[in-house]
């Protein structure tokens, strides 16, 4: 008999949160997890590892009938620590997710979630970060489930060419309002930030990062489009980040 | 008369490492500098920013012939300080580094000082980082400075396209056995992790991330063969991760 495929579950809200709650649930249909997620929330981590510091796991008792650890790291450091416990075994999938907000354009590169997906494909796994388009607090992972499952599904059965993720957004509507699946690319998309100035109760200043994120791309190919237009949107991403077609330009500045 | 070109200086080692005050010697020869560095090491932050958290800046004695701030955030986070506080001047140049290790391959998802300069190419400003290929407390970062010179005149002089940031990797040898400055994309080479697994005080286990960079590519054309054989690297970075090659074969997956 056939071995069930092994899943790696992980995201970046912590192992607590409701959004990797619905993916574990979608996953365990496919096969076998093994849960390592990190134990407090870690938005914005990006692709950070933990170098100057150590990195604990502990057994979670949130889910009993999965193998399921608590990780002080970051997302990326818990994919590392699966491949350390897998060893020989090689997972046949990474799922990471499902994010609460979304993670179109180029958050790709401040997102652990869609972070610890890259990391999977650099370790040679198909791999998926999932992302629902809302940040609100009761917001609801229900009807990401039918995205989820498809991709899935897509993901065990197709053969993802080696060193690709996905990066899958799904609109915060209803399953049944939802129009399909659209495979896209990432809208250029930029977040224009402001620096909150405040004052502590000594009169020292600090800090909170803000800004809202302005689309500048009108094209219908894009993540974002797609999102607006009532499809989830999945985009492959690739971890090389040479600018191939520029060599040559930066050549004729004749170091 | 022409206004001097304004450079933002950053890296990831922390405002008072060897590598920043190399850097910051050869950017002064070329214009005004706003200097925002972390206050504490921030190797492999990656991409992350403090979004859960506030940011605090103060001014740093250690450059009293320069506006120079440390910050308690990322290095990303150094980069939206300084455009907060430029405001409607935008900086003419971001440079990152000296890195005090190599920032060869895939290390520029990892590199607090490389992610710093993919920002600044995020928000519009050419940016560049430097990392020194010695991992050594005693590193020289004397040797470096003759490419930092080069590329800072080169990127002053020449239009980068926008979007673009450079990734330059400086062989760990004395300036005069140099042999030059190679274009290059970046090798296909991963880390090879070992969880260094040990046990506290109380018997309870903890994890150091470790590991060793392997590289299985045996191209001419790549930065780690440049700097094997005696060469500065210069990789053209862009942070669009979209795998614009392969969108068509995953809509075939018909989803």
């Amino acid at each position: 008999m056939a071995e069930k495929p092994l899943i790696v579950v992980t995201n970046d809200d912590g192992i607590s949160s409701k959004g990797i709650k619905a993916l574990i649930k979608v996953a365990a249909e496919f096969g076998d997890l093994l849960i390592i997620a990190p134990d407090k929330p870690q938005s914005g981590m990006g692709h950070a590892i933990t170098v100057n510091n150590i990195i604990r796991l502990d057994e979670s008792g949130l889910y009993p009938d999965y193998q399921a650890y608590s990780c002080t790291g970051t997302p990326v450091d818990c994919i590392k620590m699966a491949r350390h416990f897998l060893k020989e075994r090689k997972p046949d999938l990474v799922v990471s997710g499902i994010n609460h907000g979304a993670n179109t354009s180029i958050s790709v590169l401040y997102s652990g979630t869609m972070s610890a997906a890259v990391e999977g494909a650099i370790e040679g796994i198909p791999s998926v970060g999932f992302s629902l388009d809302s940040f609100e607090a009761k917001a609801d992972f229900e009807g990401s489930k039918v995205v989820v499952r498809q991709v899935i599904q897509k993901m065990l059965s197709s053969k993802l060419p080696e060193g690709l993720c996905l990066n899958v957004n799904i609109p915060d509507i209803p399953a049944e309002k939802l129009k399909g699946i659209k495979v896209c690319r990432a809208a250029k998309a930029y977040w224009k930030d402001e620096l909150n100035e405040r004052k502590d109760q000594h009169g020292r200043k600090y800090y909170w990062l803000a800004g809202e994120f302005e689309n500048r791309d009108l094209g219908e190919d894009t993540d974002l489009y797609a999102l607006k237009k009532h499809y989830a949107s999945v985009v492959p991403i690739h971890f090389d980040m040479t600018a191939y077609h520029l060599i040559s330009e930066i050549n004729n500045w004749d170091f």
